[in-house]
Formats: C-alpha cells, structure tokens, sequence
C-alpha cells in the first residue's frame, strides 16, 4: 500500500513511522509513506499558500493554485482514491477503514487553518472523511490515523494476522477483557476461567462479557 | 491547561509539538506537556511492560503494575481528570472536547498491543474516550486528538479567538463553503454574493449552505 499525504507540515507525518508497528511495516515494504508540500508548488514569490476567506470571517482558507497543482504532481496508481480529511466527512469506521485496505495507493488530503478553497473539492473530487464530530487543527492526526489503522489490516504489518480480527468492532461488539501476568495485583485476581485451560469456557465467558459490555457502553452497536 | 501523557512512545507525543499551532500554544504557556513512560517503572530486570494474555490469544496485554505505578508518581492538580484512550469509550466529540477544556489538568492513558490489562481500569478508574469505531495500533494518536481539540478550545492558542466558534458542530452545523483568492481559478468562480460587502446577504448565504451541506452529508446532525 502507498499513502502519498499532502500537508503543509510533512515532518508531522514523516515522524510517526519511527516507531512501533508502522516502522516495521514500512521496514517490511508492507506500506510506503511519501509526503508532498503544497508550498513547494506555490506560484507566488512568497509561497503563499493561504489568504483571507472572501465574505470575511476569521482564518485564512488555503489557496486552489498550490494545492492542486500538488495533487496533480502525485503519481497516480491504478487501483488509487484520493481522500480529504475534513469534519465534513462521513465518519471513519471499521468498514470504511476495511474498504480503504483494498486500494493500492491512498491519497490523503490534510488541509490546516479554516479550511481548503471549495474549488479544490470541485476540482479533485476526493472522497471526504471526518474522524468524528470535533475539530482539530489539521488533517494531520486524521491522515495518520487513516494510515495507521489501514495498515493494521494489511497482512504483514501485525505480529499475527489474528491480532487485526480479535478486537473491538471486528463483528460489531466491543473486546472483552484482558488479563496478564501477575495473576493477583493488588489484591485484584484474574478471572479463575481464564486459568483454567477450557477454551470452550473461556470462549463463553468472553463472548459474554463483549455483549455485556458493549450493553453497557455502547448499546447503539447493537441496533 | 496541563496533560500528562502515559505512553510507550514518548517521542511520538512530544514530536506533535514542534509544529504549527500547538507549538505557539506551548510557548505561550497556554499548554504544557508532560509525557511518562510506564518502561520507566517496570519492576522486573528486562523492564517488561506486557505479556501474552491469560486464557490465550493473539498479542501482548500490558502489565498492571509498571502502568499503575507509573500513573500514580503523577502529580495531580485539584481540576484533573484521567482519560483512558480506548476503542470501547464513549466516541470524542465536541462536547466533550468543551468538558475537557473545563479542567486543569488532563492526564491520558495510552495503551499499545492488545490493551489495558482489566485490572488497570478497576485501579485507575479512568474515563474512556475513544476516537470513533475503528481500532488503531496505540493511543497516541488519539491522545493528541484529544490535546489538539481541547487545546484549541483555550484563549491564546488560535490566532482570533473566534476561528474556534466558526467551525464545523460549532452550533450543530457543518461549516459553509470557503473561498480565497484568485476570484477565478481554472473557470471557477468565487460567488458572487461573497464580493459584494453585503454583510446580512453573505450571512444568509453562507448559513443556507451549511443547512444544505448538513443535509446532505450528515442528516444525523439535525435531528
């Protein structure tokens, strides 16, 4: 997978693929990372790649020219969708991220201040999406949220496969608890079926507790 | 506003902070960030933190007690409130992001690999939050999610203190259509009514086109 990331701030980006999981799954050749900066594409002395919104308001509003003129420089793979990070997006979710994964080459659109010129939309057509109803200063922690948990789901990039289909919303339920070493901390002790080697058991009673605590929490992901 | 930040990865965290809007948040003493890594108080000689999970599975559980004792060397300020980032929160939004915004102090707990082992909640009892219904490799992200929304929330982080009253669930709404110069780019225009300097017909358009916006991407918003 290629994720190819426009963003005024690509050190932002560049840095969180020193670590963890991603760093191996970029030492593995199992994802590509490449940043582009609209300034570098900038026809203006300054590199000026914002100006006050027409209408007034508050906030500068980035420029069409920079930032299309940097999409059009990405190299476009065959099996690509281009992606806007944006609070006006549909919000991403263990589907979408899963449909994401099929694609060959993500490019991702960060925009930074009030917001992109809408002739960039109408230009690139990306498809838009929103981490959820907040707002943050950029699309940067949007964009790296895309790649990291597309990533998690491409073969290679988690210790076992297993691991991307055991968790939260992998069918809709919340994951159950989990419990390590020691088997009593603080006076706090490991659920006993857990010890006992039964995996029929020890099925049960997690299936149990996801519903019990998806109920409890989040009872709208079982409608 | 002060965060203290429990994570494997202190260096993804403190990076955030070098760029853009955050960093003037941070020299202007409006935020300050302070990261703990829980390695640090592993009592065992490999300074372990996780381990394989009782009753079986794919992936590491992180340990009880390197975490808990690494939360409680935290000092903790009178107005403080700790956040657990984890899929099986209750999804950020910006009403919680307001909340947030109320205390002195926020302190957030990362985990990475498969998760909090149980006992860690029932000890720290956090507060848990989560981005939206997908699952990342570490809450790192999330966390910054979390320290980028609320900080920008705070006098003294944007420029004008009015860009955070503008944007998009401000008032339930999405945000209206942005234009910069030029007037024309590639034969599109700016609107009309946008140049005109008529203040009440900029207004009217502008929230006809967030109703129109909201309407057609987000109908859930409006109920």
């Amino acid at each position: 997978m290629r994720f190819d990331v426009l963003t005024l701030f690509p050190e932002m980006v560049e840095n969180y693929f020193n670590f963890s999981i991603l760093k191996r799954a970029v030492e593995a050749g199992v994802v590509s990372v490449n940043t582009i900066n609209p300034r570098d594409f900038a026809a203006n002395k300054h590199k000026k790649v914002d100006d006050t919104p027409y209408g007034g308001g508050a906030g500068m509003v980035l420029m069409p020219q920079p930032y299309v003129d940097a999409y059009e420089s990405v190299e476009k793979l065959e099996n690509s969708i281009t992606v806007m990070l944006s609070p006006q997006g549909a919000p991403l979710n263990e589907n979408s991220v899963k449909k994401l994964a099929g694609y060959e080459q993500i490019i991702l659109l960060c925009g930074h201040y009030e917001g992109f010129d809408e002739r960039i939309r109408e230009i690139i057509k990306p498809v838009e999406i929103s981490l959820g109803d907040f707002v943050l200063t950029g699309g940067e922690l949007p964009a790296l949220c895309v790649i990291d948990a597309v990533s998690r789901k491409l073969e290679g990039t988690l210790g076992k496969i297993e691991s991307a289909f055991d968790d939260s919303f992998a069918d809709g339920l919340l994951e159950y608890p989990q419990y390590t070493k020691p088997r009593e901390f603080r006076g706090l002790k490991v659920p006993e079926v857990l010890l006992n080697g039964n995996h029929k058991e020890i099925n049960e009673f997690r299936q149990a507790e996801r519903i019990k605590r998806t109920k409890e929490r989040r009872p709208d992901l079982l409608n």
